[in-house]
């Protein structure tokens, strides 16, 4: 033990002052205040002390990763890129057709969607894993929301140009909050938030695919369990086993390959390739059966081609610009907390790091980009990203990779689409929709902590029995106001001596902690705020009357002291310090003494500057708990032997402490 | 010094364990946070082990806090009180007819509303000072919300009437809030929201007054800055010069009378005196040279008699209903914070203690009993209250003198009030107004904290330039906004030892703090929730970094062991946990330890069942940061001579802690 000798000599503990920092000048902590809160990771570090044009290729690098990691790129790297390209085109291509009919958009809409983007994201993110793709809730919530006012079989010349616009506005959203540096919006949406908001998703576009399983023509636009139930029960009529069948057969082969490949990681590909080999399979069974002429729908023609532009069918007139725009940004700040969230998570396992902020300026200009080029919203999907991880992806390449399997498709093969049964699609969608139920994350917040546990059953419950808009309000809701209780109800404890040491800890954690006589001391575990100022004033007052009528009872010595432990007090405001002001007067007329003790810069800084601490008393405040019990006891021993003789206990405490 | 001499015995430190708590059913501990949470002042403390006629009569008195003072009531208690009532009447009289003229209602229902609800609060209410009346900004509040939907002039009846439902509404939230002891509500409202938002509503009633002393008859129904400006420039050749003398002589007299009571406070009647006095001398004036025929405004006939009832006045039908309903709500919650902070700032100059939730009730019910007796609402204004409290007053009861003085009034005295000029009354309330733009809070405001400066002017200026509504939205928006970044960005700081001692403390607080070599010491300074756990997660990794490269420049010796002083932890969630899981991690792949310091009892049991605390290891949690290092420089120098004989640093820690 190296420290340990240093132990406290008599008497000298009050030689540690609490100095009150000096004040700086207000537009320097403004500016660091500033600084902290929007620049917290630094990013223009690198740029300092270095040459002009090493700082154009810094900025450059900074914004277009590629260029940094491009120069040093080998063909081992390549080796393993294209292995993991080819394997996520696999699941690209038929899971990028599913969303799209799952948004009520033209099927190859979601092979577009996997060949700008990608490139896009590969110049510009700072994932290495990251596989870039349409996503099943961002598709629901699109069909949704555009539904409810514009319908996709009477218009849909309409609903396809909002569905660009709306990609537009979420690039637009997500490149803003990216450029602003408000990437901080994102960690509202809370783990628990978004676990229960997934499988809420996840179960309502299970839901939806009973649609496409029971080979149904009609069915509801709305997405929750009662309409849906509605809905199927009102029909049975018109099921059709055949399609129940396929449907079944394939959902049965996707998800053992699923489990076959969850228990044998080394086989990654059979799960990956598994959804192609359905189509392949399945579009063959019915050019083969002629099974489109007895009840099993297939996708049709689909047009040969790479993406054709789009920029003049953005709509940015008023009656359908103000849905686009609120559609735009739901879905983007829904995409970017997936996006982000799967980047970090990946970045964690191999140990490098991603700036949130520059990944949504990434994400931002490839959506715009997409927008411009007939894409739809695309973000990082957690399968798909899994699956590149588990092929060994090394870089970005792996998108370029996909994004030329994906534009081959598009130029050659389509025709071979033609026969897919939409069945096929249904099954595709729930097998991945069933991984993404995190039951166990439920039951781990469950064990960890209950009300993170409230916050995801209310989202699930909302997107199940609500809509994906009402699940996600009343989560966000519930996260919110978990924390304004928290900074309207902070815990106060009382610390009492660990025997043998100068260590005051709190007395419900450590029953060993005894009570020192005719000292209180309270500990304060939040930052105290007018939203929880005057709580605290009252819970204070509550803490002494219980302390002194315990004293009562016992018929011990009278309380002296009241020592306020304020080492967890990270900040205050003008309430804050007003309550201690009046605590003082409360404490004084029932004739106690008010302590601080360890009392942080701003808390000093504010106390001074209210004329707080005058009040008090700079001799009142100490460094530790320790020190102020120390000095307390010591007058309180003094007092006993020497009362008669008239000194007075703040001139002792001012003598020992100057 | 007491505890001084039981100094650290070197080696024994480490024998302070940081215990696991035991699980509790997870119905007592959600027992126990409910009951923190709502009822922290313990309400039911008193009915505790007590007979059922004891209970019954304490929880009489509890609602009825008049069945606990009236038996003891004194004669001496009665003459005090009678001079604070006859004094409050005289100022409630004038300032009654004012400030209904001000919502836009017949003046009579100021003169009603000084009777009916000082009687309910004198016997429910819990504060010995407030005296109740009606006050400016809610008036003022009412007139421009009502106003918007329904015109005073065109549709008085309907008016009138949804004035009594909003104040029934308002009475109805009042008292449900308490009931349901929400009353922390009302501590979302800051003091500088308060302070800035009372002033420019008192800016915007003196504006507004305008109308009176310059004679006008049309006037703008808004309220903002610019809209009153253009309509008083507007109409120059309108202004009437015997209203804007009369008006600046009243303003004169009542401002200088306040000035000589503020400078000798013995003299308080003169300035409680002085309203009544002008409208006397105005009224007398204008009887005898017939100003009303020359451009002199006045009151007019003034019904005689009591309170005549306004049950079936209430509207609970459709069309306007919404519109009381909301003008209820928000002028409610606005009485409420005005009524509830007057009444425990006296209550404080006194030492006695006032239940928020309890006055709520007593607000709710006075304000129903209102409704239906023709009032408007009420609640404690503090010009009122603090010349109740200069007068003398020692319990409720002065509020019942009060309203027999203008019940009296009201009997026989209404006709006196018929030639008293408008400009008078417009005299009066800018006299009061003017008392409540309290510059010189917001002066301290600045000097203490700048932020909450930033929110009152805010406040400040949304009144002026937009609407009270704006005013108060703005307010409170940033207010959350404040909080809400803390939450989201707390503060981190790397601490150092204090010299000679055991202590660890900011190095930013303390420049003579000290960094140990090896070791690395973070202390966060908030609760870890979702909001923040992705910044915290980033920030201490630039900690690391930066100390690194702080250590590779004095080519020291390398980092080791990273503390985090966990003692400001309060609260913690499962994102904050999983956060801590990941920053194990990363540091272990970076070759560093882990070690946490002083983790409070939830973030232990939470570290524990997410199996965290396990991936730790439990002999890295110390009880103070001071143990911690001294363990951490006792391995390094022991690992420094020991290496070559393969004792690992693991074993050792726990060898050392077992």
């Amino acid at each position: 033990m190296v420290n340990s000798e240093l132990a406290y000599p008599a008497g000298v503990e009050c030689a540690h002052r609490v100095p009150v920092p000096p004040s700086k000048p207000f537009l320097e902590t403004f500016q660091a205040n500033l600084k902290e809160a929007f620049f917290p990771d630094d990013p223009l570090r690198q740029f300092k002390n270095q040459p002009p044009l090493k700082k154009l290729l810094n900025g450059l690098q900074y914004f277009i990763p590629i260029l940094s990691w491009a120069p040093k790129y080998t063909l081992d790297l390549f080796k393993s890129d294209l292995i993991a390209g080819i394997t996520i085109a696999s699941l690209a291509i038929p899971q990028g057709i599913s969303y799209a009919k799952l948004a009520n958009l033209p099927p190859v809409l979601g092979l577009y969607s996997s060949f700008v983007p990608p490139l896009v994201y590969a110049m510009m993110g700072s994932s290495k894993d990251l596989a870039v793709g349409t996503v099943a809730v961002a598709s629901l919530l699109i069909a949704s929301m555009l539904g409810k006012e514009v319908s996709a079989v009477q218009n849909p010349g309409l609903y396809l140009h909002l569905a660009f616009t709306a990609t537009f506005f979420a690039g637009v959203f997500q490149a803003t909050l990216g450029f602003l540096r408000l990437g901080f919006i994102v960690d509202f949406l809370s783990h628990a938030t978004i676990v229960g908001f997934m499988g809420g998703a996840a179960t309502v576009v299970c839901l939806q695919q009973l649609k496409g399983i029971l080979g149904l023509e009609h069915f509801t636009t709305s997405t929750d369990l009662v309409s849906v139930m509605e809905s199927v029960f009102t029909q049975t009529q018109k099921w059709r086993w055949e399609s129940v069948v396929l449907g079944c057969c394939f959902l049965f082969f996707l998800l053992s390959t699923r489990y076959f490949s969850k228990l044998r990681p080394r086989f990654f590909w059979a799960s990956a390739a598994a959804p192609l080999l359905s189509v392949i399979l399945g579009s063959l069974l019915v050019y083969l059966t002629h099974a489109e002429n007895h009840g099993v729908q297939v996708i049709g023609y689909l047009k040969k081609g790479l993406n054709p532009p789009s920029v003049t069918d953005l709509v940015f007139s008023p009656p359908h610009m103000a849905l686009a725009l609120k559609v735009g940004i739901i879905t983007g700040i829904i995409a970017l907390a997936e996006g982000i969230a799967v980047g970090r998570s990946f970045a964690m396992f191999k140990n490098y790091h991603i700036d949130g902020n520059k990944e949504m300026i990434a994400f931002g200009m490839m959506n715009m980009a997409g927008s411009l080029t007939s894409c739809y919203l695309t973000t990082g999907p957690f399968s798909r990203t899994a699956v590149n991880y588990n092929a060994g992806c090394k870089t970005a390449m792996s998108n370029v990779i996909m994004a030329i399997a994906v534009m081959i498709t598009l130029l050659f093969l389509t025709p071979l689409f033609h026969y897919t049964p939409l069945v096929v699609l249904s099954s595709i969608i729930i097998s991945a929709m069933l991984g993404l139920i995190d039951y166990e994350a439920a039951i781990h917040l469950w064990q960890v902590d209950k009300i993170d546990f409230c916050v995801c059953i209310g989202a699930y419950l909302g997107v199940v029995f609500g809509s994906v808009e009402i699940g996600l309000v009343l989560a966000v809701a519930i996260s919110l106001l978990r924390v304004l209780i928290f900074v309207a109800r902070p815990r106060t404890t009382v610390l009492g001596n660990i025997p043998n040491s100068m260590i005051y800890r709190r007395m419900d954690q450590y029953p060993a902690a005894q009570s020192v006589p005719g000292v209180f001391i309270i500990q304060i575990d939040a930052p105290i705020y007018f939203t929880n100022s005057s709580y605290l004033r009252e819970r204070i007052s509550r803490w002494i009357d219980e302390e002194e009528d315990k004293i009562k009872e016992k018929g011990e010595n009278s309380l002296q002291y009241v020592i306020l432990d304020m080492g967890a007090v990270g900040s205050i405001d003008t309430s804050g310090i007003s309550m201690l002001g009046e605590v003082r007067k409360v404490l004084e007329r029932r004739g106690l003494q008010l302590v601080l003790a360890n009392p942080g810069s701003e808390v000093m800084k504010k106390l001074d500057k209210a004329k707080v601490l005058e009040a008090i008393g700079q001799s009142w405040v100490f460094l530790t708990v320790g020190e102020a019990v120390g000095a307390c006891s010591f007058l309180l021993h003094t007092c006993k032997t020497r009362t008669a003789n008239g000194v007075d206990a703040d001139t002792l405490a001012n003598d020992n402490n100057v």
